[in-house]
């Protein structure tokens, strides 16, 4: 990594430069910043800066392109990078921006794997890494259960810092790796698995710098000295926090959350089952029982091999290379002894209150044929951990890392990309989706890893396509399968609540209705909040009018 | 309600134009609107039209000017009224405005009484009546527990709907009163009183004509064949729903909402409390156990004169005109077998497990000195219904109007001005609030009927000012009070969520945080997407520039 006083030796073709954006120009912008921020904290970056594949993983995250890049690995580079220290300082950056026509794409912590990671969307943007210096807890309320958050804070360190602090009584919901940002992933739209597991509806006011550097405090937070800003969520007059998710409007410097209050008792649970025809049932009873309250939270419901895959490489069931098949998913669920699919899932509160709910619960699963249930045992010495003993960290609020091992389903330092679909929370959507991906699976090559999620009344459906990257043939597969599928899923009336980098401007236009009102609205946005387009042009393929148009749309 | 075709007969100086409106082109607007909607729905409007004081009523609105006016009757009196039968000829209508310049108000039921009734904001303005005629329940989803609906809907609507077609495990959430409308009500982010009081939360996708006359569909509603438009709220890309809420950037002509499926049983519950100041014990304790999921809704901690308002009118129990004291509203208290502060609950679910929530809920309020309860018995024949059979009836999602007593506290046909500041729900600030109100009512000469109520997270604090507003000088004192509690609150960092067509200005102004971000951000999205600035002018303290700083600002 560069830092900003190697800028001069770097030869002028070397650049990596936005659009409109001239050498001289980038280099002035890259000293101002470093005006602003310190020269520590800025850097500039090169093809040859990008960090070595061998070296890049999660603890070492390159923060200037995807580090599971699917097209060319320099093709989301950028150019530089920026860490601000205040609130102050992001919106002397933004002003910056808008007089050197440099985009900057902000990032919390950068960790939005198999969406992109911290790269940015059109090459040569720079970075504006949030999380790296501003990274404090500001306020936790014992009394309300709220917290005021940095967007460096991790799943991570807020339970850390809750834990250390004296706040042992409140809950965080984490997704499944612990090291990304609370705010970055529900600006994102992400989701944990406890009862808060919606991590958007959980957030409760925000500190938004608007692309022009103005300052503004959303809900709440806009009257002087108020003292509900994490309480109350939506203030007076139109409710704006909603667009400043997946979009390119603001850059969010404080947020806001709801914490879950020790629910006075916990018990997670497992249920297994036998038959790959099973999804339809589980999948219509997880929907009543979760929109009827018996569920509290959303549980998963797992295929075998992404349970196979937190276990180790596909090398470890098997010599084959090709996709598996029925007999041989079987076997390894046989050997690691979970289900075709397994449901994971937790009930919160004092023990009457769960026997009931259990009552219920058992009674309704158990009716599938073939289904096992369990409880998450105390791991025993030497043991190695069971996938249910991790659900039962992750669906308490305990941020691991786990899960890390689907990655490498079939290469050492393997990748992912996501593949997000939402359907009716039916047994009929979730198997017609399933049998769509693993079609398209089948005939691109992948093995089918995934989970089915039942949030608020939806399904989310999680599909994790592993490869790896420094094949390039395999990346092409990859990449067609995936953009074939959001085709597929369209059609279907099926659209993806989040995607990576390469479809952005592909599902922008999936969602078209009445000749792509929305889109065009999204962009008459952006237009009026960022005159100058230089924010985060083209996420979610929404474009601002400098750059709409002139090839930068895949 | 002069029909349009008495217009021609109307003298130039009677119309009520709006601003940089003709006469001329007045009649021009409202003669063409006729040919889109038939002249059958639309209206002109004069002074001498206003529905006559002793004529309007709950169920006999007027919808040209504001039933329970506070300034002068004409103050916010609209110009006439269009009444759209689909969302096409709304689009049409909206175009027609943008060539004339004259203003639209859009109302669903248009009973936001308290905060302006139908009354448009700016004079002139002609009243959208969307209700009147799109009024369809679109779509019920038993398998989802979820309806899309048209404006015109009320909670009776809906709760019949859904009785009458076989609907009958899908319960409704309405707030006190029964009339008003699904979406609007939702739309000014109001509440009631099961699980799924909070409206806003509880919506799921929306159809919007902007005020360009586009339509565009949000959340999933924008990917043409969606199956999940009323289960996922989302979509992909930025979430523009809470801009729509209590603001003029579009009129929502289609809304979805989440319904709560029967929870397998219901008790709800009084808590009377003998002394004024139980109060913060009282807050301490719905905090606590609204956050820790022990109570599932939102409880109403009312005083006694609520209660009493419900019963009858003041002349009922006093002779007194002056604003009550203690052991006079103890007196009432014991007569009409209230507390000082009564609180209404609701537990939902099978009788198992509300028996482990009583024995919770019971050792918790049972503490506070003085305390009794009381379950719903049914209504005996010929008896008169109590506030807690009334309550029983709401919090199960039962539209009714029971409530409609409070207006006529002080006068037969009295008037209600709502104050509904936002505070954290710590007793400490329970009684701050209440003592800040009772003091100025006490100066200004009013009953305090009010209620406190804990949402997710924060209290709201309900205050009913009764009025007679036939007596110009008791509206003025009214008038006075609430500006003046305006200031009041916002000095000690509480902010109300909701406000009447008079405040809207001092409550946008109020809500200020770095330089007035917040409503210099809502002035610029309305102008980008209100470039001729008519749709609902004002509306929350944001004027389009066409009238801004005009001298339209109260
Ligand atoms: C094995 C595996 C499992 C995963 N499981 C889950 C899961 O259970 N749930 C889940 O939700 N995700 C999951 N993910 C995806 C991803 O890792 C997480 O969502 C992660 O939390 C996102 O990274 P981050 O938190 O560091 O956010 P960031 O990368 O910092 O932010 C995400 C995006 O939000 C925007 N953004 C971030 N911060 C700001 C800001 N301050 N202002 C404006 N815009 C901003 C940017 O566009 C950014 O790219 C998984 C990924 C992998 C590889
Ligand atoms: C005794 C009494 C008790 C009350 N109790 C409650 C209570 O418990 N909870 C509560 O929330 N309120 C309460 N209210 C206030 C009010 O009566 C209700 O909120 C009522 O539901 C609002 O009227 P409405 O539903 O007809 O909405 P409307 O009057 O139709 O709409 C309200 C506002 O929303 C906007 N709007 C409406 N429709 C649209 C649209 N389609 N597109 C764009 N904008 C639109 C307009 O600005 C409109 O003025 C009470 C009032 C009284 C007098």
């Amino acid at each position: 990594m560069p830092p900003i006083e190697h800028l001069a030796s770097i030869p002028d073709e070397t650049l990596i430069l936005p659009p409109d954006v001239s050498a001289t120009a980038l280099r002035e912008a890259l000293n101002q910043l470093a005006k602003i921020v310190g020269s520590n904290n800025v850097q500039v970056h090169t093809k040859e800066s990008m960090k070595p594949d061998d070296e890049g993983h999660y603890y070492n995250l390159p923060k200037e392109h995807d580090l599971f890049y699917i097209l060319e690995k320099d093709t989301f580079l950028a150019s530089g990078l920026v860490a601000p220290g205040s609130t102050e300082e992001v919106s002397q950056i933004v002003k910056l921006a808008n007089k050197y026509l440099v985009p900057l794409w902000p990032v919390s912590i950068g960790r939005n794997l198999g969406y992109g990671g911290s790269a940015p969307r059109l090459r040569g943007s720079i970075v504006l890494d949030l999380g790296a210096r501003m990274n404090k807890v500001l306020d936790v309320s014992v009394r309300d259960c709220t917290c005021l958050l940095e967007p460096g804070v991790s799943y991570f360190a807020l339970h850390d810092y809750l834990q250390k602090n004296g706040f042992k009584n409140l809950w965080i919901d984490n997704p499944d790796l612990g090291g990304g940002s609370v705010v970055g992933n529900a600006l994102d739209r992400g989701a944990g698995y406890t009862p808060y597991g919606e991590h958007f509806s959980m957030h409760c006011g925000m500190e938004v710098v608007l692309p022009t550097g103005e300052v503004m405090r959303t809900g709440m937070g806009s009257l002087p000295g108020s003292n509900t800003w994490q309480t109350f969520q939506y203030g007076y007059g139109p409710y704006p926090d909603g667009i400043f998710t997946q979009s390119n409007y603001g850059i969010v410097t404080k947020m806001g959350f709801w914490l879950m209050p020790d629910p006075g008792g916990y018990q997670s649970y497992l249920f297994t089952f036998q038959n790959d025809s099973d999804l339809p049932a589980i999948v219509e009873s997880v929907r009543i029982l979760r929109i009827g309250m018996v569920i509290q939270n959303s549980p998963t419901i797992r295929n075998t091999l992404l349970d196979a895959a937190t276990y180790g490489p596909k090398s470890d069931y098997t010599t084959s290379e090709k996709p598996l098949q029925d007999s041989e998913i079987d076997e390894i669920a046989n050997k690691i002894k979970v289900g075709r699919w397994s449901l994971y899932g937790a009930m919160y509160g004092p023990k009457p209150m769960r026997d009931l709910q259990w009552e219920t619960i058992k009674a309704t699963f158990m009716k599938i044929p073939g289904a096992k249930y369990e409880f998450a045992q105390p791991v025993a010495e030497g043991e190695k951990m069971s996938v249910l003993q991790m659900r039962d960290e992750t669906l308490r609020g305990l941020p691991n890392t786990y899960e890390l091992g689907w990655l490498n389903w079939t290469s050492p330092r393997g990748s992912l990309l996501g593949f997000s679909p939402i359907s009716p929370a039916s047994g009929f959507d979730a198997n017609k989706q399933y049998q769509m991906v693993l079609k398209r699976f089948q005939e691109f090559g992948f093995d089918y890893l995934g989970t089915f999620i039942v949030g608020w009344r939806e399904l989310h459906h999680i599909v994790c396509l592993t490869f790896d990257k420094t094949n390039p043939s395999e990346r092409k597969r990859a990449h067609r399968c995936i953009e074939a599928l959001i085709d597929d899923a369209a059609a279907e009336g099926y659209g993806e609540y989040r995607t990576h980098l390469c479809y952005m401007d592909q599902l922008a236009s999936a969602y078209s209705w009445g000749n792509g009102a929305s889109l065009k609205f999204n962009e008459q946005l952006k237009d009026s909040l960022d005159p100058n387009g230089i924010l985060a042009p083209g996420k979610s393929g929404v474009w601002p009018a400098r750059l709409r148009g002139r090839g930068f749309e895949l």
